[in-house]
């Protein structure tokens, strides 16, 4: 409880750097971790992530956060103050794969990733047992093409203010920009990726006709652009010649679990900030 | 001189191996590898390496030759035979940029690869004494936009009868379907590879803009569809937020050498089948 | 049902690959893959692994083992058929870490991996519940440093006949050479490994001070000599400065299911021969 | 020139961060990246590199330095401040082999890596005309059991005030620790690393012999127990048991040589600092 995390962004300027942590020393802070980065050195964009110790954490916070508008706010930088050990609450959105959504589970009820499921909501009811066994609730939400608009405000009811994000595990759903201004929270989703990228349908097919060697995921946080977004995480499984177009689906789950694993512990654990359409992941 | 290696496909037909394995075998050769492939079990294409020892291979090799015609061509296959000890010739394709070109020709004074560099050709003259001190000749023939047409002839004229593959190791000029006809013989090249793909110009610059965390290289054979033939090997590295987009195209050169090298090694050691626009690579 | 396997293997000799070919194309088996590979040109080691498709091969299956023991006992080679279809049983040996055990339960729900566990086998109670809620009897057999003998013989009694292979899935005691001499089948161990490797205990901690990398893990064969056997397969994962023992210990984890899993999969498709203290493998 | 690096490092207390980067902001400088990492919130070392821009570096470099010197010497830190752009001077020791060196001098004279080599030292004449093609000076002194210390004197001298780092490419000499206490520079070394590691003479034969999977390299700082070192940065590469030994020992080159190439690039940048036996590295 007396671990904390500073997250800095904004236009660069000198002096934040300084100004912050001479801030967390005056409340007796030891800095822990300090990562910054700036896309330039004039007229970039600064990020810092800070982690910290400081005794009595808790009792200190408001005055801490006072002090942090009192100093941010005037250099145009905005800033997020968390505690560590407070496990961010996560809505899983799932449909009929399980790889995801199972690997997200387990590793939380291992104590990995910094999160904790609060709910599952899925467009299909096969995962619920499943689901379930882990002690976590689960909401069928079915969406057709008729009561999207509806199915989305149900979820949004769900899941606003209840959670502090919103990961897509395989969710095949495709979410409007009314639901991501509505929601109030990131969503990450997952999906395959290729080197080079097969556009259309049955990508993994075209993979295969192609000979490619690697397959791939990409992580990622949601916009309106469908697949678009700033990537968080990515890695590769290496495929041959034998490998059936199933064998391909099947390596491309493993690297899917893998990549969004990563990428879900990194947001909870305060590691990644957006820069645009891009992210600075302080690993 | 003893070894030898025998390269089948066609249409699948049951049989080929044994017909091919009693033939070898009565013959006195003792196989020392062999890797069999069929797409399907019915109606699919068979891919077969196989790589032997036989005293004498030389003396018998032309018997060995008619007998192998004999038996595979009434069953509708293709065949090569090759001597493992009897180097490639290749030609490499350069411009100004040596990272490509450097490995391959390092690589083969150490004796890997399986090949022997009979010349570099480039459209710019700047790495003239860099080749030649290597022992190879360097052949300086200028493209220009007039001149396209001329520069080809006289690069199939140098090429033609004189190599058994032609290496683009980052030559920066697009080659016609002319080319590609009169050379007589495969075009293997190297590009950069993202996930997902970045289309046109600056294709690095915009992997920085999307928060990239993996660049990576293809390695392929040239067809008239620019970037777009069969897939013989691929890899990637990783990068992060703090790489410029001067980095990336670094660490983009390291990965490219890399698996220019595979390809040009596994093609020259006669690992690599065509399939339509797809690889079956025995590596 | 019309998909079998063929291994063989014994001392290399000219025409064995002649010799089963043309056994199993004289029974109309079409030869789907066939990896064939031999230590050394002349006195080496021999192995052949050939998938094929034959219809009706359940009913020529015993034709087949006749003409096979006839053609290959006099070569002096050992061989196995087996059907594709045909699960691998496994006994999974797990104390109180799930993460390799839930991890081949639910590969093998998903139909990957040619396997089906059917038993778990633990010196502790604690994932019974777990184990069950797969479907999948869960015995518990306390093993203390007394009744350690009496322990090893009623797992022998589980074990014996109703399983092919034994996965032990960090199973945290250590097998005598009574226990592997009776239990008849092969014992497939997974560890964790570093470069270089630390002797002793806390391996993760040493691995800690003195600024370790990568940390790997090794599937092998167990043999007496503890943690010794022929590898199976191996990988790494990368870690820095930043992590703790503990995180050492979960990318440990993490690694350490994916190569136990591989190495499952690829011994359950036959795809593994032992040659002496090393393999084969044809993945 | 107007871009800087600080390093600092010492026992951890509170206020260092502030301390520093009041003081740069003080003279106006704009930090770029800044790397700070506790190994204990309480006492625990304390390790922090700055990345800074100032116009007028050079102009300010004096004052800078004194008040550095004022500020941290009190709180018991050491600390080193340097200019981005000038490079290491680096002394490479060689004998026969050329792979780590060729890849060391490509790699600077495309501009990567920080790193001058002002001269390679060699106890074999053998490499003298590829340096000097480099315009390099290279110095043969050849090593016996019998002028070993004379030997060692020869190299100090050379080496002696004229390097900031002396990079071992290689070279097949161990050094004693009379060397090392008089060279006055680090000294980094590249070696092979197997999962698990294999003792004594023929490393690779014995890797063979167990059915490795993986070949890896290690790079790191001498001491004076051989190999023993903090480590810098690894990497492995995949192998088969279609590799031979010959196979396994170009692929561990492969390995070798990207994986000093990066850690001299860290280190030339500042990126590593020594932890008692172990590093951390801000890459």
């Amino acid at each position: 409880a007396d671990r904390g995390r500073l997250m800095v962004h904004g236009e660069d300027r000198p002096g934040i750097v300084a100004a912050v942590s001479g801030l967390l020393s005056n409340h007796g802070a030891n800095i822990v971790s300090l990562d910054q980065y700036s896309t330039d050195h004039s007229g970039g964009r600064f990020f810092q992530r800070t982690e910290f110790h400081l005794k009595g954490f808790a009792a200190q916070r408001e005055q801490l956060e006072q002090e942090l508008e009192e100093t941010l706010r005037p250099l145009g930088m905005s800033w997020r103050l968390t505690e560590a050990q407070q496990l961010k609450r996560v809505a899983v959105f799932a449909s009929k794969m399980d790889h995801c959504l199972l690997d997200l589970l387990w590793r939380e009820r291992r104590g990995e990733l910094g999160m904790t499921t609060t709910m599952v909501v899925s467009n299909h009811p096969d995962l619920a047992e499943e689901v379930r066994s882990f002690g976590v609730p689960f909401f069928h939400v079915p969406v057709t093409k008729e009561n999207k608009p509806e199915a989305e405000r149900k979820q949004v009811e769900l899941v606003r203010d209840n959670v502090d994000v919103v990961v897509l595990a395989r969710y095949m759903q495709i979410l409007t920009g009314d639901f991501l201004d509505n929601v109030g929270v990131p969503v990450i989703n997952i999906h395959h990726s290729f080197l080079p990228a097969f556009m259309g349908a049955n990508p993994y097919l075209k993979a295969k006709e192609r000979g490619v060697k690697l397959i791939g995921a990409t992580a990622h946080y949601v916009t309106e652009d469908l697949d678009e977004g700033p990537i968080i995480e990515q890695d590769v499984e290496r495929v041959s010649h034998a490998d059936t177009v199933t064998d391909l689906v099947r390596k491309g789950a493993d690297v899917e679990r893998r990549v969004l694993a990563r990428a879900v512990g990194w947001h909870c654990e305060d590691r990644v900030f957006r820069d645009g359409n891009s992210t600075v992941v302080f690993d």
